[in-house]
């Protein structure tokens, strides 16, 4: 396994090195190469993503992000220029995010158990294209458009994957969230969308809610869900609403897939490079371990992604919530659970 | 006061009973005209939102909605047709939703006191325009599209509006919501709007936050908010995470505010018509009322804005939340309450 490495910024380089640690404790042939992106090389050669760094990353089987961002870099430079950059350049059109509530992770809202879903976001198209413009910038008469753009092309292989993952889980169960009731352009190319590809998915059964609707039974009645599909930006926000009932964004993994293959898939946390605790080594690496399960199960290594999903299951079943959180002795645990 | 009333459809006729019950106690000179929209009418007759009857709703101080919809009226057409076109047609430009967690309300999340928080939705530009459209419907070469347009006009208004406000709460703080990050033509209209502003109201300290993080926020750190301004879309998505985390939606009111006073705002809960419990005298009547609180406030009725709230937050801390509801007898109590 070929894979590339971006630790990035703040935690992300503390993450990423336990990731890396239970990683080669499950899988013995791979070969890593660290890529220096983010923050600080903006911030020393003003470079986000140059072509030649692209190119490499495009060899390998795999990536695996830590976080970038700096509060000294102005917000949106990185994000647009290299975060986004990537997923769009690498055709990542599946943004895979689970939310699982693990025994021993304590929710206010739920038991252990009751709350199972896996969110799959589209990640190139909708408001995330940059489409839009500015008229009579710093007028009173300024103009600021953003364009949501929904192709059948890429609505529909999201569905697809959306309901090929559901038709492999228990329960069989997809749940359109949109807001066709007023986004009624795109909402009806999603739903028609669904309609279609449900044809040939008879054994999966199919919901629809609003988008608005959704983010409150996240919260008052989560085990209802099993597989969600949704836009990119209803994704990006239902996530987070997700990771917030399933113990935080300290254990919320993801994977930006190219599907088809043709390029290499990324895994990342969802959380960022929290500046304010990093080189503290206190940040839980457990998201980016996680990140590695979906990078394993990814590249069709399921008993190793197992390993590590059952190291991270066990260990959160028996952590002490009130002893400090050690970011290298949590990866040393769980390379230990992973490799018994 | 001359207030044209909307039922609606389900339990809307049920909560607006209990809303004019109250309002009763505490304003003598009102005089109501109800008007038949919704669903039902729709049905009947196909008629939205006649334009005879748009006139005849803006010669009124204020209005008073329940809800409105049904399974048999297609996804859309309500919402476009009547709430929209209401919003847009009367420039209700402020949507107004507190999010205030009463003692006596069970959160999983808070204790009572603790989140006390007022959500200002631009309410007629943002993603609701309705722009966008499609091309090659129904082709694998689809191209749906959707046109969020955000105007410095606007955006100063309703910022203003929630400077406004901010500096009249002890707290004083206002934090603006988006995804600048992002959405980067509407992001830096809005964060340059705020900016702008801002400097008039220097006794308001100003955050920011995306609307990812935010969402995540309400639920895991609620207290830190005061008023948050945000535009159409982000607001619809986290006033229903902000309802859920504060006793869910039957006890969120909302106000659509022209605050030019040209035309007659409207009060409604956030809820919908609930046709599975229709007819049963079982929907809380709370939001409603609370939005008839809404509605004396906005016309300047403050002491009987007063009576109608200390009304719900006594009820609340004294109902006996295993006790069935009964709609007709909460709105009893709250009007007792209101008038003593
Ligand atoms: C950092 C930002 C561009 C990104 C997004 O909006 O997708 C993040 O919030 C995420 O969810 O991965
Ligand atoms: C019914 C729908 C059009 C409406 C909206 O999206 O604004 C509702 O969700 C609301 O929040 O008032």
């Amino acid at each position: 396994m070929r894979l590339a490495v971006i630790p990035g910024d703040g935690i992300g380089t503390e993450v990423v090195a336990e990731g890396l640690k239970v990683l080669g404790e499950v899988a013995h042939d791979v070969e890593t190469t660290s890529y220096d992106l983010g923050a600080a090389r903006w911030q020393r050669t003003g470079e986000l993503l140059p072509d030649s760094v692209l190119e490499e990353l495009r060899q390998h089987d795999a990536i695996l992000l830590g976080a970038v961002g700096d509060p000294s870099v102005p917000p949106g430079i990185l994000e647009r220029g290299l975060l986004l950059r990537l997923r769009f350049e690498l055709d990542h059109h599946v943004n895979l995010r689970p939310a699982k509530l693990y025994d021993g992770v304590r929710s206010p809202l739920a038991e252990p158990g009751e709350i199972d879903m896996l969110c799959i976001r589209e990640g190139t198209e909708g408001p995330y294209t940059g489409n839009g413009g500015v008229l009579r910038r710093d007028t009173p008469h300024e103009v600021a458009t953003e364009v949501s753009v929904n192709t059948a092309f890429g609505v529909e292989r999201v569905v697809r994957y959306a309901f090929e993952r559901a038709l492999a889980r228990p329960r069989r169960h997809l749940t359109l969230v949109h807001k066709t009731n007023v986004l009624s352009h795109a909402g009806s190319l999603w739903s028609r969308t669904v309609e279609e590809v449900a044809a040939e998915f008879t054994e999966v059964t199919v919901a629809y809610q609003h988008v608005d609707a959704a983010s409150m039974f996240f919260i008052t009645d989560p085990s209802r869900y099993d597989v969600i599909v949704t836009d990119n930006l209803f994704g990006d926000i239902i996530t987070d609403v997700a990771a917030a009932v399933t113990g935080g964004i300290g254990l919320a993994a993801s994977g930006n897939l190219d599907v088809s293959g043709t390029n290499p898939s990324m895994f990342e946390p969802v959380h960022g490079s929290a500046p304010d605790i990093a080189g503290q080594g206190k940040a839980d690496p457990t998201a980016t371990v996680l990140s590695v399960g979906l990078l394993l199960e990814h590249l069709g290594l399921g008993d190793q992604a197992r390993k590590v999903n059952a190291a991270v299951a066990f260990d959160l079943s028996t952590r002490d919530p009130l002893a400090p959180m050690r970011t290298s002795e949590v990866g040393d645990r769980l390379a230990a659970l992973a490799s018994g």
